[in-house]
């Protein structure tokens, strides 16, 4: 499985991903699931993945692939180039639906799944930053006010805090602490979710990637922040009532 | 959905449970998942289930309906009078096994599942208290010092308190909130899960259901642990620190 979390507050947007992927239990293996596009000063994309890799990578290289044949000087429409964050969620929904139409039948015929969920987020110059999440079949979504956040993967050990924390007007670094809370609830309660992890922010308005960071096993601030939050759960726990009336 | 936990201490076993069934999202019901069955003195046994309503109310039929007439005289073997806790779970996972055969292929024919699952506990006299997961199969296993609880249904936004918290010295009050924590984890990210609570304790060497209450919307205690434990995460929050190297 997977675990990405995606938050788009008004100061910007935090992408953070794990890098486990399996096939059943006995072959797990490291893949990095969070990619990036950058043209400094005019825009910076983020894109994270889930669900079955050979598609998700198949939608990746034709991303890259597109941006590469325009730096080339070819007339091709890519993430680099498009106009508007909304149209760069579209070309990405586009090679979706290139791969699920190319493999879905035959993956399913052997009884494997091709479903797969990439949250897609940035800002290019002239717009706001945007966060999207796109479905297998091509269609996408985009946070508002109510929601700023999208998950994917292993979602649900990690949803109470964002559901909690999360709101638009979160300043960065507390959203970040709420990123890797959320990361280390999911890491502890399921196998299937593991280290290291990639961190992106966008900070609004720098159309650019802020910072892009791997966090590895022994990552002192992020140890840092799970240890803190352990103590937290622990002395909080103590201070609710015990129930007497059972 | 559902969500239903169970605890087995060293001082007892807790149960507690929610009330709605859903077929859809239009289609909300409130069906009780908790039940229990007791010799005050000689023993008492408590089960809650989740999956397929029709399959897991014909469980519980075929279980009454055996001490019904066991009751009444008729030679039969049933919960109140079998031998050992580990025969009561068997006596549960062969009423399991029959409704399986009689639906599931029906069900699966027809699109939908048939999957359940059933936590069951107890103590009669002269054996441990015990508490055993049952599956659709009809096969079971039984928590260890390891794991010593079971959750069915919607378990994994409730599972990193239980995980952080529980084991076999915890103490029942101490155990009690963490079970209405994480029903309170659950009851907040998920709409499937749903007030009001089944709650059933019983103490180790009793014999009997000591506690067995429902807890609706508007319990006072249950308030006080949930909004407790919202100011809790929410100090235990801040008191992380944040991260500053992004």
């Amino acid at each position: 499985m997977t675990y990405c979390v995606g938050l788009r507050l008004d100061a910007g947007l935090v992408m953070l991903s794990d890098t486990r992927t399996n096939a059943g239990l006995a072959n797990i293996s490291r893949f990095g699931k969070l990619f990036h596009w950058e043209r400094p000063g005019n825009r910076a994309i983020v894109a994270m993945t889930a669900g079955n890799l050979s598609i998700t990578q198949g939608v990746i290289t034709a991303l890259d692939t597109a941006c590469r044949r325009a730096s080339a000087g070819e007339d091709v429409e890519c993430l680099l180039n498009c106009e508007s964050m909304w149209r760069a969620a579209q070309l990405a929904s586009e090679a979706m639906s290139v791969q699920q139409k190319r493999y879905r039948d035959q993956l399913e015929a052997q009884g494997a799944g091709a479903d797969a969920m990439i949250i897609l987020g940035g800002q290019r110059e002239g717009g706001a930053h945007r966060l999207f999440l796109l479905y297998s079949a091509g269609n996408f979504i985009e946070t508002t006010p109510d929601t700023p956040f999208f998950q994917i993967g292993e979602h649900k050990y990690g949803k109470p805090i964002l559901d909690r924390v999360i709101e638009p007007a979160t300043p960065l670094p507390v959203a970040l602490k709420a990123a890797f809370v959320s990361m280390d609830s999911t890491l502890r309660s399921n196998l299937s979710v593991g280290m290291p992890l990639d961190l992106a922010v966008i900070h609004a308005g720098e159309m650019k990637v802020s910072t892009r960071r791997r966090i590895e096993a022994d990552d002192e601030e992020f140890s840092q922040i799970s240890n803190a939050w352990s103590e937290a759960l622990r002395q909080g726990f103590s201070s609710v009532p015990e129930v007497t009336t059972a």
